[in-house]
């Protein structure tokens, strides 16, 4: 295993320590749906993408879910180890999007580790400051610059126009149709495939449940 | 000055880099609605609160705020040097909510502390994280809580920090504290007269029963 690649601070570790995490590290397969972690109380350690998809979620008391952000093959997961972080006093819920490996440094020795070396507590905060980059972005998207509603919008009169549910146009299209950037159009139309408002495929948006389109209109 | 109380890494500081420290930290008054940071570019240092208060905040392009947390006497604010903090990359800004009074570690110093010592950018990170903690908070709220919800939490929030049944703030001040339209707001209040839960004057929001009120949260 590439351990430098896998831990930012693994070039900062003790040769000791370099043996504790190597002689700890454990693979994990994940299918479709199952879930890593189910916030407060659990605490597997520190997990690597080795293959496949992470999704970091929190859930409404009624049940509705919003998608924090994703992780993708060789991001580094941290907050499974939240328990060991003191500073982090929210919950989350991570789950495989798809088949899903992994490589997971378990919380013992991640816990002897952080405590003989700043460097790696130091690490592995700046992975959650990156990640937050992540969600404020997000959130300034979909909340409050009302891109959510703009591309509502334009598929709700691209479909009244065209009279069909496909929308044959790519993210950049539609992205340049509404006067936004790409980026922003694929973060929103990934988060109504989330709420199950349209499916993607290749140059084509198919809106799956007109009522829930509405809703953000 | 009690530096150990102002600075979470005073303890971990040698005593040349205390000295540095100490050599370094400046004073500043702030007025009313002066602005401490405004994103991108700018980096003062980090920021003890002496007196007073500070708002952290976004703001959309149409010109939008959310407020994201707010800091009180005591506390520390390190969003103002994030140019020495590599992993955020976005942009906040920060302003004086009333008369305040600061206690300033400016950027130069700051930064060579920060080379000489991983503990002083850990606290930072830890810092970070706290505050995002109270971020994920605002964001349940604005995801997942209705505006009355919101404004509910809001009163009770300023009724237990004030300890006063009178908030004096405008609709369009709570609005904007909330990340709401002022036009939403004012229906809540006007809801929340007519449920008898408060009383509205010029400038003033009074509860008059706090029991009701609880029934929001």
């Amino acid at each position: 295993m590439d351990f430098e690649r896998i831990f930012p601070f693994w070039g900062d570790l003790k040769q000791e320590e370099q043996k504790l995490v190597e002689g700890s590290v454990v693979s994990q397969k994940m299918g479709k749906g199952d879930i890593l972690h189910r916030g407060c109380g659990e605490c597997s350690g520190i997990v690597h993408v080795a293959k496949g998809q992470l999704r970091v979620y929190i859930v409404s008391e009624e049940g509705r879910e919003v998608t924090l952000y994703r992780l993708h093959q060789g991001d580094l997961c941290v907050l499974s180890a939240s328990c060991l972080m003191d500073a982090i006093v929210f919950d989350v819920l991570i789950e495989a999007v798809r088949e899903t490996e992994l490589v997971v440094l378990p919380s013992p020795a991640l816990s002897v580790v952080m405590q003989k070396n700043p460097m790696v507590e130091l690490a592995l905060y700046k992975t959650v400051v990156e990640n937050f980059s992540e969600v404020m972005w997000t959130m300034q998207q979909i909340l409050f610059m009302g891109a959510d509603k703009r591309v509502a919008h334009f598929l709700w009169d691209e479909m009244a126009k065209t009279g069909e549910m496909t929308i044959r146009l790519t993210h950049e299209e539609v992205a340049r149709f509404i006067g936004s950037a790409r980026e922003v159009v694929t973060k929103v139309l990934k988060y109504f495939v989330e709420e199950e408002v349209v499916a993607l495929s290749r140059g084509k948006i198919e809106i799956i449940d007109k009522a829930k389109l509405r809703g953000y209109l």
